[in-house]
């Protein structure tokens, strides 16, 4: 039995290519295909560059134009909407290191530096700024990264939502490491860090008071140790990537489309919080489009598997990771789920929004 | 005759300690006294590190962490929420890449890398966001740096204001240059690379339909290649800095106070727009206290000063270029203009905020 229905909640932005849009919508913030056809028709056409076309969340560049270095600088940008700015588990502050951090952590490469520029709405109480500071510091000297320049803007009431981070993390990869979403080869197996979804029922839960979620945290952590850890014991690890706005569905597309491979995973073998799960049924979602902070996507060689599995679960931020697929040859570009009751359904990306301001 | 009253505006926002605020105002965000008491309060005890205490606005930080390299990297971050997004001689995508590209120069080093994160407000029309994206092309072609990451999130209608841009630029400071606010020595020179006050009144009269400023443009420009052939002529510059808020007065303040100098300026030699002078003294302004976007401050030893001044008027954007003053041991911290009429006033910084939204 085959179910190539897509996801119920998949209408409620209709998918319509840029050019028949006349503005900005939500959806185009989703990280999923409407962001997709923005870049694609509004930012590519202006400001291709190598990098940006390599279409990883982080970029590789030189340092010094005139010289090749021993390495190469690792740089990923983010902005930061969450809301509501606190939420279980986190607050924007911790979201807006942890986001970039990740990012910069997915290259393999050791974060270093983080740049914080701050939209703030005029009336915003200092205290809660002051909150969000102190989170940033907290989840900086975990990471163990430097905040080295930041700027400060702020905008009249009504013009902005409290406060918006924007956060540029610099790294270094210090081999000719090869970890990016172009690398999947078939047989490789892919694990996922833990649980997936906590983050945005988190954040929804704190937004629309849904009380019955009261245990229920965000996962936004720093995963850099965890991924250092990682490539000690699979240190030919071929992707990293963290599954955040469309969730675990659209990462793996990300990754099929660029490796030209297609990826099969086991609905069974993936973790989700029962309450994940319960608060999905109740509401229409699917956890696996729901977005996470604290989550890696890794892909390895079959042969390193089981050494990759125990140092992520190692890791505090890891210990419900799990394997739940791998990677085939043939349906390149597209990802199946074999699902609970026998079926195999193709896992579309994210079309519109589902859940907006999630991070 | 001694004219020590401050600027008329200076009263609009109370420049009040921190503690005594409980909610952010537009001053905040003006680059005076207020963003200072912020960072001071509120960012500083929390994010301090030793790039952020030297109070440029770039940080110089060492790419490998275990290896000194033949240079350094320079990073500055910058948000951006002019209003309106599109003004005489340029618009908020212009200014995101000018403003960046600038903080690098005034390293005395040289931008190579910019990364972007837009936010948009759900409903800004797509027309509008694609010249904006043009116009940053533009400008990054010019300045010769590329757009390496990116990031677009969208927010619902009324909790943004169609466009914000925050932009982190990297550069590469080839040697042991040491170009900074606190390497002005008495006798240097005190240049400014042309009229002042041009960005801010052009987007004043672009906001409040001032029809008799009809030819009024703002001066956004990379300032890159004009800094190079200033570094040529002029190896030994000791400090550059761009006048943008808070102008020229708040620069001139926080280097006299970086490197415990006094800066005497004369009031007859600072190029001034008359368009300008004329808005100003209509609305109640002082130019030495509007907002630019392309210009430069240049500090330099007496003997290089000539050189100086012509490789900046050989370069289109510094043809007005003028010697404004010089550097004195007495009266540390503190800048003081020489006036018309022959009085002498302490130019003070900045305190609140007199035109918001200007970059």
């Amino acid at each position: 039995m085959s179910d190539h229905h897509p996801p119920v909640y998949e209408g409620l932005n209709c998918p319509v290519p840029l050019r028949h849009t006349e503005e900005i919508i939500l959806g185009h913030g989703s990280g999923g295909k409407l962001t997709d056809d923005l870049i694609k028709n509004v930012f590519m056409p202006h400001l291709a560059s190598p990098p940006l076309s390599e279409a990883n969340d982080f970029a590789v560049v030189q340092p010094d134009p005139n010289k090749t270095a021993e390495g190469s600088l690792i740089v990923s940008t983010d902005g930061h909407i969450v809301s509501p700015i606190v939420f279980p588990g986190g607050d924007i502050g911790r979201l807006a290191v942890c986001g970039t951090v990740n990012d910069i952590s997915m290259s393999g490469g050791t974060p270093l530096y983080l740049t914080a520029s701050f939209i703030l709405e005029e009336g915003l109480p200092v205290v809660q700024l002051r909150d969000v500071v102190k989170s940033m510091k907290e989840a900086a000297e975990e990471a163990n990264v430097q905040v080295i320049a930041g700027d400060t803007k702020v905008v009249e009431r009504g013009k902005a939502d409290k406060i918006f981070i924007a956060t540029t993390g610099i790294g270094w990869l210090p081999k000719s490491r090869q970890i990016n979403g172009k690398m999947a080869q078939p047989g490789d197996v892919v694990i996922v860090s833990g649980t997936l979804g906590d983050h945005g029922i988190a954040v929804l839960a704190a937004r629309e008071e849904l009380g019955f979620l009261t245990d229920l945290r965000s996962d936004v952590a720093p995963l850099n140790h965890l991924i250092a850890g990682l490539l000690r014991s699979a240190p030919n690890t071929h992707v990293l990537r963290d599954p955040t706005r469309g969730g675990l569905a659209t990462s793996l597309n990300e990754i099929a489309n660029q490796s030209q491979v297609s990826i099969w995973i086991k609905e069974q073998d993936i973790p989700v919080n029962p309450a994940v799960n319960a608060a999905c049924e109740m509401l229409g979602f699917d956890p696996m489009y729901i977005a996470n902070e604290g989550k890696v996507i890794a892909i390895v060689p079959a042969d390193e598997a089981r050494e990759a599995l125990s140092a992520i679960q190692e890791n505090p931020y890891g210990r419900h990771a799990a394997i739940i697929g791998e990677v085939r040859q043939s349906h390149a570009g597209q990802v199946l789920m074999q699902t609970a009751i026998g079926g195999t359904r193709i896992l579309e990306r994210l079309a519109g929004e589902i859940l907006p301001r999630i991070c």
